[in-house]
């Protein structure tokens, strides 16, 4: 993705630094007008705007602290701006230590995988340093289609839990209404057809509905990650006092469809644990 | 919405006779060329396809029975299309009746309101005798933007059922979003803002969710309906043995929502059930 | 059970009437001291207070209504005694119907089986006229070790609704504790004896906790009677608006356990709709 | 609860080394026969078998570490048994710091309170070395009535929630009946009555069941501890693939109840989130 992201900022006009673990993988950027660093460290020394865009919050923090990373080579005036999705407590200790410097930090997890990044349309969820939300805006809009402030570190990755736990509870909420569908005598293709014309129509109830009907689950979010969203957003909820029946429900699929060997599968595997009974005595 | 849907037939070139339990109601339509007849029985006589629509299933049986019904004034070669929304009883009585005089029957309850029968853009879920469907279906495209046959009759009110389930759920859940978003600082202007950029956009999120986040909720579907509709596919799903504890937890929201008096504000206000509480200990 | 408690009535020195379809099933009675009649009727002619003891709705009604019935029988300062379980409009149906001659009603479902009505350890959930009560608490409290009086016809079907709902729950939430037991690594005979020992010890968990450990459910009180008791309290909290949600929970169990064929096990096989999961990936 | 163990030991005629932060606390064991040991490691050098009570799992760390503490007193052929109720985690910490000087280790988590260690009714759920289990048996019997012993360390700790999860549920349960047959006009002191004279009868109802009626909650078990032993039990179920919708459903209702201010209350207060409605339209 930060190839993707990368160059839509350089056919935009801008300056860039890259930096990777694996050299190889800047080439192609060089290529196309970027200069290369030897260290995260000397990319915010270069760069008036460092981008990082890591798989997790090991990483994130790995680039950022020690003597050759980033918050090595920043100071006043500079911004550090983490796309990665990492937790709350990881980007209030990088954050810290930005701030330390006397730099400007934004965590900014994206929504959206690898076409959007590649179209410019991602999302971007913000946190941190308003200034420096300001001061980047331009840059993201090449990036992306929409971004968000969200307010103190920590909010973007709430934000992204929110969303991921409503996905989750109409994920089986869908499910039950294939089910019962089915168990009526009712096409499961209409239903969907139906739903798609009205007022709940959501992209997801479209790309994924076809195949569920087909109880198939090739996975692109792993059931999973999909449990521990939702777990980690009734941990969530319990923080505050907000009561989340819903999701607790919800989620209780999700552990069975996990305890049936399907945490690897999409998270539309639900449905297997909404649908999978027996044929045995039905109406009462 | 029979007026609207009337006028469609009429601009399209098709020949109407109609009727009303209040005559001056036809005057509109004879003004633009329909036919007025005297009784459902006169109506029947005269047209080779007969619709109804009435308001609840009380009024589809007076119309449709006794010596002035439509049954009365049908024959071999005819049809009857009742576009109301009843229950399969009603609907199953009425097919038994029709057919006893050698025509046939369509259930056709629509989705839709108002807007939509204006501009031509209902969707019929219709079930009965798949001849009528495909007699009476460019008719039925003039009226509406989508047709579906789905079975036997019974067929078009469970489909109503299973949409407005998931509906029920996915709002609540919607709910538990924004009631989560609220109590952890985000704005919930922000989460529908996000919601509406993803993979579960649904127009319902993007008309209420605004006048959900000022906890206001003027009537559009009244809450104590749609928790009929929960209860009613809950007793399906009970008949089939189809477990649905998605829907039984919104449920049991929806009836909450009632008992703080909310049954005739938008079914939204199950917002008031998942949100509503004092300000007390909240962190743990 | 009508046997053992007439026993227990001309044990206790009563002058007794007694009735039943199968004329032979009086002649053990008859031997022991009754008088045996022709009909309900006659019963009712010769008896201050009738009782009755049916199997179930179409039965009470039976043997109360027609020219041969309990209620043709009836006259002032005579009153009628249903220890069937019937549910409410049924009970005041034959109610109106009693009180039509005069006579008095009361409504008394009993709480337990053969066992007790030998024993003379049933509980009367009584209902109707408490004049009736109070006559005829002397024969009640020879027949059962407790007698309640609840209000008006209704009331004992619905305490026996109330009661067996909060049992549906209990034993649903038992058998989670007995599965996560069992995934833990704790013998599940552990739980039971610490559970025996302390503040949530029941009868029942002593009973059934046992068998359920070995998965095994001899019918005692059949799943799919639990189920339908599980749907009629939520009915009556849907009535009331009561939002009831551990209970819809358990129902939602109960329901799957139905559709894996297990209706006419004991109902404390909702342990398979708890526990039954394949081997899979199970940890996170 | 310290005291009234050690004082049941002394009687029962076995030799004790006390030790307590506070000197003056050990003064009337002193009195009665006990030794006063000036540190935990004096304890564990004297004794064959030390037993600890702390409130804890700081406080069972701080006793059994360091230069004074437990550990360094202990010895090839000594046990070590911790009394405290403390997480998985700590005591296998414990434990293994134990086992490293070649002595055993026994945790030992009580149910019961101060009322059943004057009585000697204390119930000891032990795990870790069985030989030290067998070793303690006649003294773990003069300070309780009833010992398990359950595996590995930590066993001791799930023990106590499952049990205490199942305990939640069943309080959320019989509040739902409580409400739901005041909502129908029963008297909810007549289902207490009638449920504590049936299969499911527990000390529990018996006990809170009538202050409950009163909607009064005077703390014995504080709510907050409640729902977090869900939430524990929860995570437990999650990490193991066991679903546990009737515990989520409960623990639903508990931080309902903490967010109208009663996380100090009893955890009975669960009653006002089922049972607090306001005065609206009920009936449908």
């Amino acid at each position: 993705m930060g190839l993707a992201m990368t160059r839509n900022l350089l056919k935009a006009g801008y300056e860039v630094v890259v930096w990777n673990r694996n050299p190889a993988k800047c080439e192609p950027l060089a290529a196309e007008g970027a200069k290369v660093a030897s260290s995260p460290k000397e990319v915010a020394e270069k760069a008036t705007y460092t981008f990082a865009m890591l798989s997790d919050p090991e990483a994130a923090l790995a680039v950022a602290e020690g003597a050759q990373g980033v918050v090595a080579g920043l100071a006043p005036g500079k911004g550090y701006v983490d796309v990665s999705t990492v937790d709350a407590a990881t980007s209030q200790a990088v954050a810290a230590a930005v701030r330390a410097k006397g730099a400007t930090f934004l965590e900014a997890p994206v929504s959206g995988s690898k076409g959007p990044a590649e179209q410019g349309k991602l999302i971007f969820l913000t946190a941190g340093d308003q200034a420096l939300f300001d001061a980047v805006g331009p840059a993201l809009d090449v990036m992306g289609k929409a971004k968000f402030f969200l307010g103190e570190e920590g909010a973007g990755a709430n934000m992204k839990l929110v969303v991921n736990m409503v996905m989750g509870s109409m994920m089986t909420s869908f499910a039950e209404g294939l089910a019962l569908a089915d168990k009526v005598g009712l096409r499961q293709s209409d239903l969907i057809d139906v739903i798609g014309l009205g007022a709940i129509a959501a992209p997801m109830f479209a790309l994924k509905g076809p195949a569920m009907a087909k109880r198939a689950y090739a996975p692109a979010f792993p059931l999973k990650h999909q449990q521990k969203d939702m777990r980690l957003a009734l941990a969530l909820g319990d923080q505050v006092a907000q009561p989340l029946p819903m999701a607790a429900a919800a989620n209780s699929l999700y552990i069975d469809a996990r305890a049936h060997g399907l945490g690897d599968a999409d998270f539309s595997a639900v449905m297997e644990a909404v649908a999978a009974q027996q044929q045995g005595e039905a109406k009462h």
